[in-house]
C-alpha cells in the first residue's frame, strides 16, 4: 500500500479491515455501490475499483443482478496493526496513567487481583439479583421508565431512606438521588459545592480516584495526615481550615481507602462540628460501611448532621452488586443543586439494575446476605495477615482494619514499592504501589492488597511471591 | 415545638418523621439507646428523654426487656412539611430551570406528553428484552462483571461495530466506549476536546441540554443558524471558523433537535472537510438516526471522516431500550481520552442492561423492530400535523421532518410561546416552548411537540386545545 493511498485504495482497506475483523462475515452482502458513494461521498467509479480490488485479492465476490458479497471461504485472518488510537499519557499526571494501567490489569482473569479495588464477585447473589431483575422488569409498566428520571426509582429509594432511618437517620423525601456508582455521586457533589480553582482537603493517603477526579474538575487537593487507627488528623483540619479557603472536604471517615482506618464515633461528631463552624461541606464517602467486621455499623458522619452540610455518598457496588452501577447521593441541602447536575451529566441512572435491586431488598435477604459478606471477609484479612507475616521481610508493618477488604503495608524504608509492583505483574499479580496514593509520591514504599478475594487458590502463593521479591529488593 | 428544639426534642422530630413517612412501620423496633447514643453522639438521657416524648404522644410502645417499638395503632399520617431542600434557581439562566421542570412534568403520566423529548415507551420491546436481560444474566460469569471495566461490554461493541461496518464505517478496535446514555457520551467527548472557556459551536435552535451541558463545563457557546431543511448553516459555520479560536462542534446533522432538520449527504461532507482544514473536532449527535422516515438509514458525518476528528455519539434511549442508558461514543482520536474520563466520572457501565441489549442484538430483531418503529412514527407525523393544519391559528408555519419524532411550529409573530406553555401546562397538556432552545431567549413565538405518541388517545384533544390557546392569545 502506497504512503498516500487513493480514495479507492483507502476505501478497499477499510472493507478489508472489517473482512478481517469479522465485522463483515463470510455471505454478508456489501453495501451497494450506490449507498456506498452516498455514505463516503465518492463517485461510483472509485466504489467499483475498490470492490475490483477486494475481488481480486479475494476477499468478496460479486454475485450477478445482487451485488457484492463477502467470500465464504476467505483467507484466514492475519494479524494487523489496527488503526491506532493514539495514547496521550504525557498530558496526564502520572498517577492516572497508573491507575489507568491497574484498572485495565483487573480486567485479565489471569492475573491474580491483588491490586484490585473489588472483592471477589463470587461473594455476592449474582444469580439471586438476575431473578430479582427479571421479575421486577416482566412487572415494570412503560410509564415507570419516565418516573424514574432523573432521581431514581421511587422503591429503591423508599428502600434505601428506610434504611438510614432505621440507623436514626431521617432523610429529606427528594435528598436521595441515584446515581451510576458512587463515582458520580462523588464527582455530582463535589461539582455541587465547588468551582474550578477552589481547594478541596482528602486525606492522606488517599483513594487514588479522588486525585483524579480533582485534576479533572480543576480543583487544588489539600492532603491532610490520615492515621490508619483513628482516621484523618482533625488538629491539622482545623489549620488547613484556619489558613485556607476551603470549598469542600472529600473524606473516608468509615474504613477509608487504602488504610482502613475508622474514626471513632467521637472523632466524627467532632469532624462534623468543626466543619459546621467553618460552614464547609463534607462529601462522605462511605461505599465501605456495611463491610464491618464488628457486631455493628459504624454511624456515618452524616448521622451527626443537623446543618445539611454532610454530602453522604454510598453504592451497592462494594457489598451488593458490582457491576451494577447502582449508587446514590445523599446530599443533604446540596440535593436538588446534585439532582440537576445528574440531568445535565447523564440524565439518569439505568432502569433494570435499579428495578433488580429494589426487588431484592424487598425480598429481605439482604441482610442475611451481608452477615455472610462480612464474615467471610475478615476471616480472609486474618488470613492473609498470617500470610504476610510468614512471607514477607519482618520489619514490615501492616494494618489490621475493623472491615472493608484492604491491608495497608509500610515495607521497609529502602523498598521501592512501584519497582516491586512491577516485578509482581510480571510475575503474574497485580499490586497497588503506595505512590498511587498520593499527588506528591510520598508512599514509595507502601503497598495496598486487596483481602477480598477468599477461595481463590492462587492468593497464597501470590502473597509469598510478592512477599519474596520485596525481601530480595532490600 | 420551640423555635430552638432541645437536642431530645430534635431527636424525637426526627424519629416521629421517620414514622410518619412509614420509613419505620408499626411493629418496627426502634435502634436502641445506646446504638442511638453512638449514631446520634448524644447522651443516654437525651435518647431516654425523646423515647418518652415519642412514647408520650403515642407514637412508640416501651416493652419490657425487649426495646422501643413503633405503636401499631399509630394516627393516620398527616400532611406535614418536609424537611426543606433548598431550590437554587436563582443561580441558573431560567432555560435550566424550564428544561428542569419540563423534564418533571413528563414524570407525571396524567399530562398529555406533547413536550416529552421521549417516544412513547409502549413502541418498544420492553419485555423481550426483560427477556434478554434475565438470559444473558443467567449466563453471567462473575468475571465478566470486570471485564467489562470500563469501555463495556465486549459482546455489545461486537455487535455495535458491525453495525457501523455494515454502513460502510469501519472503527477501530478500541474506538467505542459505551456509556451512561448518549447524554454521558456527548459530555464526555466535550471535556475530553475542551478546557474550560473554549469556544464551542452549536446549531440555533439547539437542543436545550446543550446549554445547560455548555454551561456547566463553563464553556462559550455560539450559536450558528440552522436552517429546518438543510442544517447548520455552512457559510455562516466557515465565518465563526474564521474569526474565532473554535475548540469543538456540537451538532445534530441528522433529523437535528428540535428541527428535525436532515444535512443532505454532500453537506455533510462539506462540513467534515471544512472543519479537517480548520482541526476542529465534531462531536456528532446521532441519537435520531436509525428513525428515518425515508427507506435508508442518512449517513453520519462520521462516514466521511478520515481525520480520526469526529467523535460519534449515540444511544439506544430513542430507538429500543428508553430508561436502559446504555449509550456510546466512537470518539476517533480522542477515543482513549473519553475512556479515561470516563473512569473518572462513573467508572463504567452498569452491565445488566448491557448484556440485555447484547443479547437481543444477537437473536436477530432489532432490524425488525426499527421498521415498526419507523412506519409508525412517520404515520403520527403525518396524522399530527393534519390535525395541527385544522386547529392551529392559519399563518402557523410546521417542519415537515425526513425522522425523528419532534414537529416545530413557529407562530404567528405575536405569540407568545411561554405563556403559551403554561396555559397548556394548567390544562395537562406540556408542550416544548422555543425559548428553550436558544441561550438568548431567540424562539419566542415557536413550540416544539413530541409526535412520538402514536395511540395515546389524549393527542387528539391535547392538539386541539393548544391550537385553540394559541388562537386565543392573538
Amino acid at each position: 500500500m502506497a504512503e498516500h493511498p487513493t480514495r479507492y485504495e483507502q476505501l478497499a482497506d477499510d472493507m478489508a479491515q472489517a473482512i478481517r475483523e469479522g465485522l463483515l462475515r463470510p455471505g454478508d452482502r456489501l453495501p451497494s455501490v450506490r449507498e456506498t458513494c452516498l455514505r463516503r461521498g465518492v463517485s461510483p467509479a472509485t466504489v467499483f475499483q475498490a470492490y475490483g480490488l477486494l475481488e481480486t485479492r479475494g476477499l468478496i465476490e460479486a454475485r450477478p443482478r445482487s451485488g457484492f458479497y463477502v467470500q465464504a471461504a476467505r483467507r484466514a485472518p492475519r494479524a494487523v496493526p489496527q488503526a491506532a488510537v493514539p495514547k496521550t499519557e504525557a498530558t496526564e499526571v502520572a498517577v492516572s496513567a497508573l491507575a489507568f494501567d491497574l484498572l485495565e490489569s483487573t480486567r485479565d482473569p489471569a492475573v491474580v487481583p491483588l491490586g484490585s479495588a473489588f472483592p471477589g464477585a463470587h461473594l455476592f447473589p449474582i444469580e439471586v439479583l438476575a431473578r430479582s431483575g427479571a421479575r421486577a422488569m416482566r412487572r415494570l409498566k412503560p410509564q415507570q421508565i419516565t418516573s424514574a428520571l432523573t432521581a431514581g426509582d421511587d422503591k429503591l429509594r423508599q428502600s434505601l431512606r428506610r434504611r438510614y432511618a432505621l440507623q436514626g437517620i431521617p432523610l429529606a423525601a427528594d435528598e436521595l438521588v441515584i446515581t451510576n456508582g458512587a463515582m458520580e455521586a462523588l464527582n455530582l457533589c463535589l461539582q455541587a459545592v465547588t468551582q474550578p480553582g477552589d481547594v478541596v482537603v482528602i486525606e492522606s493517603p488517599t483513594f487514588y480516584a479522588a486525585l483524579q477526579v480533582l485534576e479533572r474538575l480543576k480543583l487544588r487537593a489539600v492532603e491532610v495526615a490520615t492515621d490508619p487507627a483513628e482516621g484523618v488528623d482533625l488538629d491539622a483540619l482545623a489549620g488547613v481550615l484556619a489558613r485556607e479557603r476551603v470549598a469542600a472536604c472529600w473524606l473516608m471517615p468509615t474504613f477509608q481507602n487504602p488504610l482502613g482506618a475508622l474514626m471513632p464515633v467521637a472523632r466524627k461528631q467532632d469532624l462534623v462540628a468543626l466543619l459546621a463552624r467553618h460552614g464547609v461541606p463534607l462529601i462522605e464517602d462511605d461505599v465501605y460501611g456495611e463491610l464491618y467486621a464488628d457486631v455493628r455499623r459504624p454511624p456515618p458522619a452524616k448521622a451527626f448532621d443537623s446543618d445539611g452540610l454532610v454530602l453522604h455518598c454510598s453504592s451497592f457496588s462494594k457489598c451488593l452488586a458490582p457491576g451494577y452501577r447502582v449508587g446514590w447521593a445523599a446530599a443533604g441541602r446540596f440535593a436538588r443543586d446534585v439532582q440537576r447536575l445528574k440531568m445535565m451529566s447523564s440524565l439518569a441512572t439505568s432502569i433494570p439494575p435499579q428495578l433488580a435491586i429494589a426487588d431484592y431488598l424487598l425480598q429481605g435477604g439482604y441482610d442475611r446476605h451481608l452477615r455472610r459478606l462480612r464474615e467471610a471477609l475478615a476471616e480472609e484479612q486474618l488470613r492473609v495477615r498470617r500470610l504476610i507475616e510468614r512471607h514477607f521481610p519482618v520489619r514490615t508493618r501492616v494494618t489490621r482494619p475493623a472491615g472493608g477488604y484492604f491491608l495497608w503495608l509500610e515495607l521497609p524504608p529502602d523498598t521501592d514499592a512501584l519497582a516491586l509492583h512491577h516485578r509482581a505483574m510480571a510475575a503474574g499479580i497485580s499490586t497497588a504501589p503506595g505512590v498511587l496514593f498520593s499527588a506528591d509520591r510520598r508512599f514509595t514504599h507502601h503497598l495496598r492488597l486487596n483481602v477480598g478475594h477468599p477461595g481463590d487458590e492462587r492468593i497464597d502463593a501470590a502473597i509469598r511471591t510478592v512477599g519474596e521479591v520485596a525481601g530480595a529488593r532490600r
